[in-house]
């Protein structure tokens, strides 16, 4: 057994967790392509593809390097890259290993990636704010930027949003809704501009099962893979469905609480609003993980007796993907057996 | 250049952090054992030992086995770790590149590290809670553990605490009255058990002024090398002092915000209460990170005109040991020239 902490996957519910998204992405006929950002780890992506998956999303270049490189023959930079020549040059270099598209998502961006890469076979997709107020054009000015690709010679796939604002308690449905809504709108601006969206995409994994098949044709869900604290705690996936947690060792009783050797440095800090804690104890859901430093997670356990000293407990992460990205390896466990994964696309933040 | 984002260590300031430091040491009669899992780099830890620093203070096994055999002689665990076989062997076999000190903060937390290396030369100090509620024995059980150390063949080399709750405004000067309160009691606690406390240990980067040279012997503080947003709202350190910054690009302009490509897996998702965000700017002193997912900060620069599309702006993280832990590589700039320097100990977690 690795010294504690260590990330550990419950290899037979990430296969269910899978399953379960590919065959709601099918019977909704829905394309599926995860977001990969999640465990940034080349088995998992390729136990998507076999599941059906069209391809895979990532957020950054030196994710598309990893996973292209790895065999995963279609990938989509689902980000609003400002490209320089070193930047474009990686991408176009790629294009011999897989199909690569980027996000766009103002007139100067897409310009700026069609006088880069117009010559190439990357693609375009503009990136529509549907309500999550990050990054993305309002969806009526989602023509406006396609038309900028295209005159540069960028082929434009078509539009796709993050409907992030489904992350708040009782929004689940209300964000799909948002989203649908954007994204009639923005596909209605691209055809009114000429331009023929082939692809509407959108989905979050708090807001997959609410997402409106009449207006899309592509779903990125990336957390479902391993769900964590905050799908948890946002109704969006059951605690049994939970798929990688932190395996701790107990360090200290002080002051009557239970103190674990899993802090922000491997849990990772987030601690949304609309949380309880930092993170959470699958064997003791009531209990609240109260205080995190980098080493320390202090709990509360509320009422139950302390586990000894020496003890292993299992905490799951608040926000998963902050998590993995915090360790060069993940254990995958099947029938009591350890089995270590690289997480190859660690740190890859270009 | 390298890609954003990427972390840039301003050697300048760096220096003069760490001189500065020294001096106020030196000349309140106290060692300095800084804590390096701030930027777990050795050429960092190098350079405190050459500006008189006695020693190193670690978090864990591996951050001590990585600058042990990095030529740093002496090192204390500030930990209190709970010990197996394994771990037990790993910090033996460490005796033989460097003086090993290790904590404790219970009986049985002490007896069950006295077993198991009694026999080496492997000393302990005992964590005493002086307000933080993190771990650590009461100021007035610190004997009972020493004299479990002892008992079981373990050299007590004296007390250590982390007055953690000066992390909260207005705190600085209370939380290191706390400590030097608590640390006397302990240290009184261990002559009343028959153990001369030779070390008496405490410090912070915000409490660190406040320290009190007639209560305590040593210092050991971390952040103080780089400095962060949260030392800067803490008014510890000036913004004209902070030695890390993350540069970004701008990606978007969306709703008229500026929107950089550093989010929480360079920055850390750190955001306590006082914090008044997820960051700041140097150069836009009143703008906020008002909203920080994996690679975004949307930033409210309060009225400022925005700057250009793909330009580049420098971020202070919130909590700069996180930031570090995120990125295997730093680089050090001096007189506009770049270094690369090992991250060696990141994701050291145990």
């Amino acid at each position: 057994m690795p010294a504690t902490p260590y990330l550990r996957v419950d290899l037979a519910r990430l296969r269910r967790n899978i399953a379960r998204v590919a065959e709601f992405a099918d019977g909704a006929g829905l394309a599926l392509r995860p977001h990969v950002k999640t465990h940034k780890t080349v088995e998992i992506a390729r136990l998507q593809l076999a599941a059906g998956a069209v391809g895979i999303s990532v957020a950054t270049i030196g994710e598309a390097e990893t996973f292209a490189r790895n065999g995963i023959g279609d990938v989509f930079v689902a980000y609003p890259l400002w490209l320089d020549d070193t930047a474009a040059g990686r991408l176009t270099d790629l294009t011999g290993d897989a199909a690569v598209a980027i996000g766009v998502d103002s007139v100067e961006g897409a310009a700026n990636a069609g006088r880069l890469l117009g010559a190439t076979t990357v693609e375009a997709l503009v990136e529509i704010d549907c309500g999550h107020h990050r990054s993305g054009v309002l969806p009526r000015d989602a023509g406006k930027v396609a038309l900028a690709a295209v005159r540069t010679g960028l082929q434009v796939r078509g539009v796709f949003t993050f409907p992030g604002h489904s992350y708040a308690a009782g929004a689940l449905a209300s964000a799909a809704a948002d989203e649908a809504a954007a994204l009639r709108e923005a596909a209605a601006s691209l055809r009114e501009a000429g331009v023929e969206p082939h692809v509407v995409s959108g989905g979050s994994t708090p807001s997959l099962a609410h997402s409106d098949p009449s207006v899309l044709t592509e779903l990125r869900p990336g957390v479902y893979v391993f769900g964590d604290a905050q799908q948890w705690e946002l109704g969006a996936m059951p605690p049994d469905s939970l798929a990688l947690t932190c395996s701790a060792s107990v360090v200290s009783h002080a002051g009557g609480r239970l103190v674990l050797d899993a802090g922000s440095k491997v849990l990772g800090a987030d601690r949304p609003a609309y949380a309880s804690g930092f993170g959470r104890l699958p064997e003791h859901p009531d209990a609240r993980i109260v205080m995190l430093s980098e080493h320390h997670a202090v709990v509360d356990l509320a009422g139950a007796s302390l586990p000894p000293l020496g003890s292993r407990v299992d905490v799951v992460p608040n926000h998963v993907c902050n998590a993995v990205n915090l360790v060069d390896t993940v254990y995958a466990e099947e029938s009591g057996e350890l089995r270590p994964w690289s997480v190859t696309a660690r740190g890859l933040n270009s």
